[in-house]
């Protein structure tokens, strides 16, 4: 399958999407968004031996590729619409390259995602990078550095899940949270490592008082491990929050990024991908 | 240099632009177009053994890295805005890193283009993705699929020439081919492939008759060489091309995607990355 066949193979099997006018087998995809909207941008990447392992199926290589951004558009507030899809593999069966494809449409077309484009080379191994496009009303964009002493702290799921799991992209909490939030991120480096980015942005210390453990885990492991894919946010002193969120402690005064766990300081140690 | 150390280096060292209203260290950079633009949406991989020897200079990575999407949004008649860098690396020292993004940051600030955001990972060899967000009048994007029987066929520059020199992205030119060119495309995998896309998506046929020639090297590589990022543009019979281009042939009709160059079929052999 070379790449004039697989870009005609894609071109007949992706759906478009709204706002999207030129989409694959172009220099550029062109995307109209409405006017009043705020573009979102993000991308990741997904490595063999570093981001996943070699024997993962391919549909699930595709699938997590593009659940990693869309959980950054999550925690954002915003609605996915556009993803450019960049993929290097070494020579492998024409199943494999569209069971990949066939994954990360399947989730695509759930999240009303549409692939505008990409890009594709050979190499020894497979590396994937999704960039993905999305949208949010003017000014509403969720971010990080907005938490205030007084806040009240929260996560949604349990933390610590396996990392080979699927991927459930937080979509509908976020767009929930938009306005109500005073700071948003996703945990995909760890709880202790990402709450320290929150309240270092946000020049804030936090107090955590408890945490939703996954079923069979450690604390350890739900403080440090990465991976969660949950969202990471923060709401005024007495609003409540969504459905399937807990609260787990509070936005306090001191020096900016200073984390404690029952009373003790907690290390901003987690998943760092380039020490 | 961790991950931390580097984003706030980089934070500290890019400088912001129109329309960028949250920039590095946020889950999504966030961009507010001007009403009346469409966007443009591009991401170009640049691999170590595959697109560039390892010894290479860092700085002219990064600026590689940067300028092939450039070089397609100047094919779509844009102005960039935003961009996105992924970058994998084996172990290095602070001084390539930087020299990487220095480099890459000096294209960027000529060409009026804002680093928003992107990702980090460790691997065993140097893997760059640079997602390209670019802005372009309503409307107004140029495409590859308007050609017509008739149409003259032009480029700008000479082919052929090196891989290893600099890149100057054509976006001038691009837009200034604005509601003139009826097709246009970026030249990066040798004329005759890319004339064969072109050509193919306008459902016509081409005949050429002369190609501007690079210094010292044979028709052969000017017709089938790569990475030459010069811009292959139809106008309407009686228009004449910008200063720097020129006359190459003319559009016919035709079997879709069929080439003949001094009357001789031509062959749409060229640099596919993933044959």
């Amino acid at each position: 399958m070379n790449e004039l066949e697989l870009v005609d193979w894609l071109k007949r099997t992706v759906t478009s999407a709204q706002g999207l006018i030129v989409g694959i087998g172009h220099d550029c995809a062109v995307f109209r968004p409405n006017a009043g909207e705020d573009l979102l941008l993000k991308s990741d990447q997904l490595i063999e031996g570093v981001h996943f392992r070699s024997d993962l199926p391919p549909a699930a290589i595709g699938e997590r590729a593009l659940a990693r951004p869309l959980s950054d558009i999550a925690a954002t507030g915003g609605q996915p619409r556009i993803c450019l899809v960049s993929l290097t593999m070494p020579q492998k069966p024409p199943a494999w390259v569209k069971g990949f494809f066939r994954g990360l449409l399947r989730l695509a077309h759930r999240t009303r995602t549409a692939l505008g484009g990409g890009d594709l080379a050979r190499s020894d191994r497979v590396y994937c990078d999704v960039m993905l496009c999305g949208v949010v009303p003017r000014g509403q964009a969720l971010r990080r550095d907005g938490a205030r002493p007084g806040d009240s702290l929260w996560v949604s799921g349990r933390l610590g899940k396996p990392w080979d799991r699927r991927i459930e992209p937080r979509l509908a909490l976020g767009r929930q949270l938009r306005g109500q939030a005073t700071a948003c991120m996703d945990i995909s480096d760890g709880l202790a490592l990402d709450l320290h980015r929150l309240t270092k942005a946000s020049g804030v210390a936090a107090e955590i008082e408890r945490i939703p453990v996954a079923r069979g885990v450690s604390i350890e492991r739900a403080l440090h491990g990465g991976e969660d894919y949950e969202l990471l946010f923060t709401l005024p002193k007495n609003a409540r929050g969504p459905r399937g969120t807990t609260r787990i402690g509070t936005i306090v005064r001191g020096t900016p990024g200073n984390m404690f766990f029952e009373e003790r300081p907690l290390e901003p140690r987690g998943y760092d991908h380039f020490f």
